[in-house]
């Protein structure tokens, strides 16, 4: 398996694509790294994490971004999964517990594990989302 | 644009893709489709499809699925967001609400808006995990 890019030597997760910290690894590719969490919220719930050391999203190179989710679905099809989500956090109030960007594949079979997701969802405001849309598409042009 | 590879003429999604619904477009590239959700959990709450009909991920050729974070990552950029959550869901009791994959990118700003994430943590129980992880290696040797 080729050296990781760009690991912090003092990140847990780094820690663990390095081999420094024991892991139950499932899958290891050239970009990422996919072990079973420890402290589940359901049977098989899995950490899929690039091997770059970047705290958000946005701040890991598109190479890893794209290796990421043909693992959830490789993890899904082995584990036989029909219902699961898959999450990604971004900061304390987002629900992020490790500053080195992971996505969670947890597995949905009843109501009380896995992801328990509220939904705060607005009326349809279409004035606002017009607006709301020209404003963005202003700023995505000529973006990357 | 390219032609949209397997779509489906039943589907509200695909019909956004094809242009039959309107929508409030964001990005489009040859394999994916973003636009503003129309009922936002919070502000610039966005979706990001796959113009691929397919109700699950394990469903959706990599191709496909491989282009979804980059978007993300590039939206997450233009709203200059710090602090959002990345969610595919995966079957009713998972919270599906479409049966077409898309991956909701929704901007976590204050506690009540956005993604509610609740986390029924286990307490880590290794023997347990030790089982799983054999079992699931043996699943997935020889899988792609």
């Amino acid at each position: 398996m080729s050296a990781p890019a760009a690991l912090d030597a003092a990140c847990i997760f780094c820690k663990i694509i390095k081999g420094e910290i024991p892991s139950f690894k499932l899958i290891e590719t050239k970009y990422s790294y996919a072990f079973l969490d420890i402290q589940p919220t359901a049977e098989g719930h899995t950490l899929i994490i690039p091997k770059y050391h970047g705290a958000k999203l946005h701040d890991i190179p598109d190479e890893f971004l794209t290796d990421a989710m043909p693992i959830a679905k490789r993890l899904a099809k082995a584990m036989k999964l029909d219902t699961y989500n898959v999450l990604q956090n971004n900061g304390k109030i987002a629900h992020q517990e490790v500053d080195h960007v992971h996505f969670h594949l947890i597995p949905k079979r009843d109501e009380k594990s896995g992801l328990i997701v509220g939904w705060p969802a607005q009326e349809s405001d279409f004035d606002k989302l017009g607006k709301l849309h020209k404003e963005l598409l202003a700023k995505l042009e000529g973006s990357d």
